[in-house]
């Protein structure tokens, strides 16, 4: 076990792509739990599209201040404790930062109770975590997919469209998700999706219509600009839109935004944009549900393992890249 | 009375702004009813932004036939009849189209019955007719909008956005309205519109932020484009936009769309298109309850009349440089 707490700092703000300069790794002393605290260490952390917004503190997200701990999920074991709610042990979750140990007076702190011998840790920042939590409730709650619809989901194969899609399909759906190159495509067949969508074997739109020659009820948008405009083509009449991430946006100083807006009322198209954290009272409830989905072998999830919290800024660019497959969780 | 029958028939499809050159104006013998059918000589034909996308036959709407006659709402009387539900005299409205006189079999033509003393004709393809239900329908069913609310609308001095701020207002709403020039915002006060936004005064945006400092809750778009990117950023959490008319992009081949999609998320943005006529089994309720505002003075419209068929073609055209002022009709 580490000695020292290490962790990673922001430095400097990105107007784009985020660059290794934006990011300090840093080495202090292991602190001490004063009355009230416990200390955790971490075993894992997230690396999500999602964290863009707060390096930069766009308009739309509050800045996080230089200096301060790069924001992420995690999950650990409580190593010292002076916390009446935590005891040392204690497998929790929470949103940990990308550093190796947390002090902490127990707020933000999930403890992960009975944990199942069939699902890791790392399910509980994975497919039971806001990823998965993402994906039950946009498609219950935001889009309300029925038995019977047709769903498109874009990032298939990333954690939050992976689970969207196989959910879809435990719903009652006809399922096609869009994900970047073959590999990632055989990837959603295996998994249960009735159509894979390559966007990058050329015009999307295209490929959409023959892909979803019945057009699509339900489209779960993880991307945002071209993609959410070539979707917007295919939607059929009251169409839901759930706006879920839009990861292609994240680096643009001028977004690309849509085109395809005149669509709307002809369609009687429907987009809402969600926050998973607004459905908190019952995420207790849907973790019931995937578990029991996960247990019987018709929900899966796929996790990628980076070694080392010193490859957190890395392994995070890369996810603008479309590097990624499944949840992406740096081991610390 | 014309003893000749005249309509404007589409001669050539545009591609951006309609000309002259598209329409044709045709005289041709009156017809006479065969059995079940009556005459009816048109009065007044109405002028619509809408009516634009049938004439290029876009994507998202069947394409009006070449030299079928111009589509619009008409009123006129019945001057004669073999059809059993049709009587001479009657007062009648339908989508007459651009012509004096039409032949049917009673499809699509609704009798006025019991017009209040104080209720024109031309009320029923106005402030009781399309616009004034779009408008109706669209803060009620759509942006479901509450007391409390604060609204806003575009193309607010129009025969739609006149009649949702004013709804807004008796439903217990703040309303902002942005029209084109100082005489129109003044008409926006005048009707009870708590702030007017003159668009053509400068940065848009700005005037938003400073007109609705607190906000807008509900966006009652007639326009589209850049003003629906501008309403974006202002929204307030969990904001409805009721996407009604896209006037800004009738008339382009390639669409503006919007920018401002990376909010829809950090704010629970809602935006849904939706067409009047899905709520067709409320109409009779809703021109009721319009009704009995228009008598209590609650609810006021301002027509303008323009004289002659032949000028129909012009003051269409007309509406898209936004020189239309409250609801534009053709007396024929």
């Amino acid at each position: 076990m580490r000695s020292q707490h290490r962790r990673w700092v922001l430095a400097g703000r990105p107007t784009a792509l985020p660059e290794p300069a934006h990011f300090r790794l840093e080495d202090g002393p292991l602190p001490e739990p004063a009355e009230e605290q416990a200390l955790i260490a971490v075993s894992h952390v997230s690396v999500d599209p999602g964290m863009r917004a707060r390096l930069s503190g766009d308009s739309y997200a509050p800045a996080l201040p230089l200096g301060a701990v790069i924001e992420s999920a995690g999950v650990g074991h409580v190593i010292a404790s002076r916390a009446p709610k935590l005891k040392e042990g204690d497998a929790v979750s929470g949103g940990f930062g990308w550093q190796s140990h947390v002090l902490t007076d127990g707020r933000g702190v999930s403890v992960i109770p009975d944990r199942p011998a069939f699902l890791p840790l790392t399910a509980y920042i994975g497919v039971l975590g806001i990823p998965g939590l993402t994906a039950f409730f946009g498609l219950t709650e935001i889009a309300r997919l029925q038995a019977g619809d047709r769903l498109l989901v874009s990032s298939a194969a990333g954690p939050v469209g992976a689970t969207a899609g196989q959910i879809g399909k435990l719903l009652g759906g006809t399922v096609a998700g869009i994900a970047g190159g073959p590999v990632k495509c055989a990837y959603l067949h295996e998994i249960g999706f009735d159509a894979a969508i390559d966007h990058r074997a050329g015009d999307l739109e295209a490929a959409l219509r023959a892909a979803c020659a019945e057009g699509v009820d339900v489209y779960f948008d993880n991307v945002g600009g071209t993609v959410l405009d070539a979707a917007l083509s295919v939607m059929r009449p009251r169409g839901r839109i759930a706006v879920s991430g839009q990861v292609s946006e994240y680096n643009r100083s001028t977004p690309v935004g849509i085109r395809n807006t005149t669509r709307f009322i002809p369609q009687r198209l429907s987009m809402t944009g969600f926050v998973v954290y607004d459905f908190a009272k019952q995420f207790g409830a849907a973790r019931a549900q995937m578990t029991s989905w996960i247990e019987s072998g018709r929900l899966t999830y796929r996790e990628e393992l980076v070694a080392g919290l010193e490859n957190a800024p890395a392994a995070f660019l890369g996810l603008f890249s479309g590097d990624a497959f499944g949840r992406r969780l740096i081991s610390v």
